[in-house]
């Protein structure tokens, strides 16, 4: 089966069998995630940051997690809905809710972050979200093991790939967002698919009614609102899973272009530690500073957490709290007594439990993937902040530029303008872009490319 | 004596008495430094740094040695030029070169950085020539102490500080460049009063007829263009004294005004390293890489420098060589062998005798001084380097609104383009830079002051 099969298989009409009386009352109800209090580098599609400082606790609360969607939330009729399993397998199979919440239940807390989180602190600056620190949080996920149902459907020895797919759909021309799992990844015990998240049922921000957890690798295995499972002897051949979520394989050099030849998809997330409390920028008073934060090693362990009060000259070791699972992040703390008031630079570096530290810059990547350079949180001890270093809040600003009509024609009907206005890229990463979109259906015309690349490079670089 | 006695002092007609037969040929011409290596961030006055990459031996040669002036450039005919002794002695002198010269002479290796070097790094941005790494250099000074020409002048045990003042003149209203040394400092037998450098005679850019050289410490102690010496109870009360050249008490929130009260005088520089070579950006092939620099630390030794080739991960301790003096720098190596080709972050990390290593991030501090960074250096190992990330070569820039003209009429007659293009402040920033500006002669008028701040801080930011 190609991969154009696979995508039209989703678009059959699938009978509406279950009646609504056969499923629990908590999935009649599709929550929407607060926005209250989280950061908005888009709203549509929908992606949300947690403000580090927020982070306060081991569970990240539901309406605190962050939030990253590739396209439009999709709205699911949870009695309509069927998890189909079919490809290298015996027994296709399209299951109800009903059927998979029937199925053994397991309990796993999990730290899930986006692969792009810190994306805006690389630089060269590079195309995407510009995520800062706090595309990252830990739940407790409940639901099933997708090695289970996979024994139920019979998969087949050959096969070496799972593909995901959900109920979202690409804008436009834009292929479908779908993933690919290799099949030892796949059948782990701890690797589920989930219905509940801290106790509460999906909310559909978060992928209701079901979604993958492939714990400690990059958050987009764990795919939202799954609707399709296919195992496979071959990988997907989509852009999703052959030009995105990919790492070089060597150091490249920054601002580079490196053809997805060159590159291996990314798994497991690396070594990485946040400082969440104080805040930065935070006034606090004389006397004892609890330094607190999370870290975090993907599927490896933190093995211990120093931090530095100091800009980096000498390190004392924190101590790790008692909340520990093996794919969450683990809490840590040391108590500051700051030698006398005034302004700190405060740095947290984590190290593996196989000795690997966090860098002091991370690896410049095209995509910009996998920021873990050591934290940094400025602190100002028995001193006011000046209203002027209070983290930004980022607006979307005035347009007050004629280029700006294309702009408005031709992207801002698909895209949050503030995903546009984060990217700082200069005019050829513009034209890529450009060229990128316009293959996905953006419209652009030959004659208004290189016009907008040079207003867009102009307005926000 | 007052200050404004001082000052009236100097501009006393001094009697021209020496015959130019008693000098000796070499101080008859002055010396211009070539500037065609050197990186120009202000053409007049003359404010040159050194490109680090240039940086290759112990002793930099003298058309390569950085330039921080002050004010112009002052042509000095030597046969009228003399050094005023006077203030809290027993015996006021007037010396010519020849008497200087007829004293015990004596040489030093020291290493002269300007207390600005870095302070484009810092951010938030603060005011004054923007150096990246290269305001820095080491030469063999050879003179006579200055303690000898105190012990001559019979300098009272009343005398607490030696003011310093050279044949330049503040531009404008700007008042006189003086300084101040304290007077163990100046008694210490490594301070010196030298003409020559590097074998040569002292060239005009590095303070002919005679300059100072306070080893070890911030280059401005090493007053040029010497012409008179006070001792004194009391400290000077000058701008270059009470406000420039000083440093917060306590650790303070980065782009907070600091009152200098809550300030104390620069003395000595703090431990640092530089990588020179591989220079940054640097494409080399693959192979054994040295990876060499110089670390130095004031008036402190360098105890060790380690080498990172991770990003900061991991640390090897380098070869340190054997060319040393006290005040000197001490070169480092390490000879790297890549793991593969690709492109790689290279930092060094120097710690001085007392166990006191480089900060990962600098102290911020209103006047920019004192960056020492662990120092960082990319470079691309048998990949080439794109033409877009060569260093810049910091081009003048087009003019093309309309309050220029303001920017013209009242800055560019006394600064160098360059200099104003290159400060990144705020508005509030450049209102205080204009008041003092205007304080000092500027003309601007109040009419002019905001829209002028509004531009600058638009233009320049």
């Amino acid at each position: 089966m190609r991969r154009r099969d696979f995508l039209g298989s989703i678009g059959r009409t699938i009978p509406a069998v279950a009646a609504a009386t056969l499923l629990p009352s908590v999935f009649s109800a599709q929550q929407t995630v607060s926005k209250a209090r989280l950061i908005v580098r888009s709203a549509r599609p929908e992606d949300l940051e947690t403000p580090v400082h927020l982070l306060t606790s081991w569970i990240t609360p539901n309406d605190l997690f962050y939030v990253r969607s590739h396209f439009y939330t999709p709205s699911i009729e949870p009695g309509a809905w069927r998890l189909r399993v079919d490809g290298d397998v015996g027994t296709p199979l399209e299951l109800t809710l009903g059927e998979i919440r029937a199925l053994p239940a397991t309990t796993l807390v999990a730290t899930l972050e986006c692969a792009g989180n810190g994306r805006a602190l690389f630089d060269p600056p590079v195309a995407g979200v510009q995520w800062e620190k706090g595309a990252v949080g830990t739940a407790a996920w409940r639901g099933v093991r997708l090695a289970d149902v996979l024994r139920k459907a019979g998969v087949r020895s050959s096969a070496r790939y799972l593909w995901l797919d959900g109920a979202d759909r690409g804008v436009g021309k834009a292929p479908d967002f779908i993933r690919s799992v290799p099949i030892d990844k796949a059948m782990h015990a701890d690797t589920l698919l989930v219905y509940e998240m801290n106790g509460e049922p999906l909310p559909t921000a978060h992928g209701f009614p079901l979604r993958a957890i492939v714990p400690g690798w990059e958050g987009a295995y764990s795919l939202k609102w799954l609707t399709h499972i296919r195992a496979s002897a071959s990988d997907h051949d989509g852009p999703f899973v052959q030009a995105g979520y990919r790492y070089p394989r060597r150091p490249v050099v920054p601002g580079t272009v490196v053809p997805a030849s060159e590159t291996v998809p990314l798994r497991g997330m690396p070594v990485k530690s946040l400082i969440t409390s104080p805040a930065n920028h935070a006034a606090v008073p004389d006397g004892e500073v609890p330094i607190a934060g999370f870290a975090w090693a993907g599927d490896d362990e933190i093995g211990r957490v120093d931090v530095s009060i100091d800009g980096g000259r000498t390190w004392v070791e924190a101590r790790l709290g008692s909340d520990r699972a093996r794919y969450a992040w683990r809490p840590f703390e040391y108590v500051w007594r700051p030698p006398q008031s005034g302004s700190y630079l405060l740095m947290s570096r984590a190290t593996d439990s196989r000795g690997r530290p966090q860098p002091i810059l991370a690896e410049w990547n095209p995509g910009g993937y996998l920021w873990n350079a050591i934290d940094r949180v400025r602190v100002n001890v028995g001193v006011a902040t000046p209203a002027s270093l209070a983290p930004a809040s980022g607006g979307a600003g005035a347009i007050d530029d004629p280029g700006a009509s294309i702009l408005q024609s031709r992207c801002v009907a698909c895209h949050d303008f503030r995903l546009i206005e984060q990217q700082r890229l200069d005019v050829d990463g513009w034209r890529r872009e450009l060229d990128k979109m316009s293959g996905w259906g953006a419209g652009v015309t030959p004659e208004e490319r290189d016009p907008l690349a040079a207003y867009l490079a102009r307005r926000y670089r």
